[in-house]
């Protein structure tokens, strides 16, 4: 712990702290934040080696004790925010989530809070991310927006009326799974067809261009790649180099996106839609069809009006951020 | 006025009443509410046959005017609340309303005020009856709902956190406008293709029905029928006698508005989706395929637990009733 941090520790040596824990399929992060959004110490640690819950939250205890212990031990602390993928707000449940190594309905808020002897909110880690966006990143002051995260899938968050859309069940947001594309391209995880997720992930991209390397007799950098080892990020660093072929992938992956968005704007009129995650790395090359199909679908009243914005949040810190943030919602 | 009315009157001298005014393309209805729902008094007069709002306006008080005088005067009137299409809550304005003789943006709601001397509050017609159905129908006691009007075209209203979400424009709620099929039925009215007006309102049963005539040579009783007069009540009636290929036109409407619910309820996961307006007259031929593709379309978190309710208000008081409710939610 640097001395810095000390110093700024004492000054403020009354106000409360927040943990943060984002649960991703692979690693997850935790920290200790200050109101303001100071990531005072973090760390990472393996999810998936873990097949049960019970030696997890014994691991992630250990490996957040120190901090604690550091911050002025567990008075200091208001409580612990946790984003995870399919985590009911409601419940304090994480509900058969594809993504992680837990199967089933499991009661993932209790046995923290029983743990950590702390209060403990729990959502999607889209949601916390929405709420991170709107306390210190690009939705601040917002009360109307909606956060896509893009990532290997495509997460949401929806704030309206100042507030997060939790829904009646606790599980609403969830745009990465709506229906673009009527009896479209199947969806593993779901055993859907046509979602949202299946085009405009970083998967989705793969896959859009595996079908247009296929389609397509046109000559790419793409096809010198072996297929199995054809993502988004090849995909982008083709069309750097002026290829034809990765710029139409990445045309056809923004006129889903953006048809996609103009519905959600048709639903809750937001003032700005804040993109977040991997695929965002792509720039114009995908943030330009994204806005001009956007408009393309969008009636009368609601064209130029709302803004594109890409999350300006380190990505490492982000998830931390926003899941601490919900402490600060507490009641 | 009858004695019975006078009488509940008097019993409740000191409440204050509401005016409800919904403006209907064809028609404009107005009536007196008090705060548990009775209308005590209401009419309707012709919107269409005025092409400039100053003299709609100057009738609309010419109706209305004795009725406050009956109900006790204007200081017994606690505000006017109406319902338009593309009406703005934040503005008070009716803006580009496609389906009404006047056009551009008409500062309506202040015109109302300047001539009753009544605070007048103003939004879109399937946000009013999203209101009504909360206050006094099928969404009582819930917080989370989506209305959606079924008739000649397609509104809705979203309730969210048990607030009527409004959007950063006022302009939210516009679900019949959201795209179902890319590339789909072009529609007049926005110029765009494929949303769900174009499919799921009496005129897109309408143009399935023409549609299905054209593609199927099966026999049906619909090709007794000119084509210039087949309307949606003509497919329900058809289809009460055992037609065939009425019950698929209604299979396909339900499967488009199926799918669409679906994307609606992975927005905003609402505890119930309410139905109202001529269309679901039609009852389990379009109501059945509607839950069955909705389901079908639902991630597995969401699956059998969101109710698909039809309206029980009487369809010519819920739009005043819907409209005069607004005004209790006035600050």
């Amino acid at each position: 712990m640097s001395t810095k941090k000390e110093k700024g520790m004492n000054n403020q040596a009354m106000e409360p702290l927040a943990i943060g824990i984002d649960i991703g399929g692979t690693g997850t992060k935790y920290g200790i934040v200050d109101k303001v959004g100071n990531l005072l110490f973090s760390g990472e640690m393996s999810t998936k080696k873990h097949l049960t819950v019970e030696p997890f939250i014994d691991e992630l205890y250990l490996c957040l004790a120190p901090f604690i212990e550091q911050a002025g031990g567990v008075g200091r602390i208001k409580g612990i925010g946790i984003g995870a993928h399919n985590g009911n707000y409601y419940k304090n449940t994480i509900e058969h989530a594809a993504n992680l190594p837990w199967k089933g309905i499991i009661p993932f808020g209790k046995m923290i809070e029983d743990k950590f002897k702390l209060p403990v909110v729990l959502t999607n880690d889209a949601n916390a991310a929405a709420i991170g966006e709107m306390m210190y990143g690009a939705a601040q002051d917002m009360h109307d927006f909606i956060m896509i995260t893009l990532g290997t899938g495509v997460g949401s968050g929806i704030v309206a009326n100042g507030k997060l859309i939790y829904g009646h069940d606790g599980f609403a947001g969830e745009l990465g799974h709506t229906i673009i594309i009527p009896d479209g391209r199947y969806h593993e995880g779901t055993g859907k067809h046509g979602s949202l997720e299946s085009y405009a992930s970083a998967t989705g991209v793969r896959l859009n261009a595996l079908e247009f390397l296929e389609k397509s007799d046109k000559p790419s950098l793409l096809r010198k790649i072996p297929k199995e080892k054809i993502d988004s990020k090849q995909v982008h660093d083709a069309a750097i180099e002026g290829d034809e072929l990765a710029k139409e992938i990445f045309d056809y992956t923004g006129k889903i996106l953006g048809m996609a968005l103009a519905n959600f704007v048709m639903f809750s009129n937001p003032e700005a839609i804040v993109l977040f995650g991997g695929l965002t790395k792509a720039g114009d090359y995908i943030l330009k069809p994204t806005r001009d199909y956007m408009e393309a679908n969008l009636i009368q009243v609601f064209q130029n009006k709302v803004k594109i914005l890409v999350s300006h949040l380190k990505e490492s810190d982000a998830a931390i951020l926003g899941a601490s943030a919900l402490v600060w919602e507490m009641k």
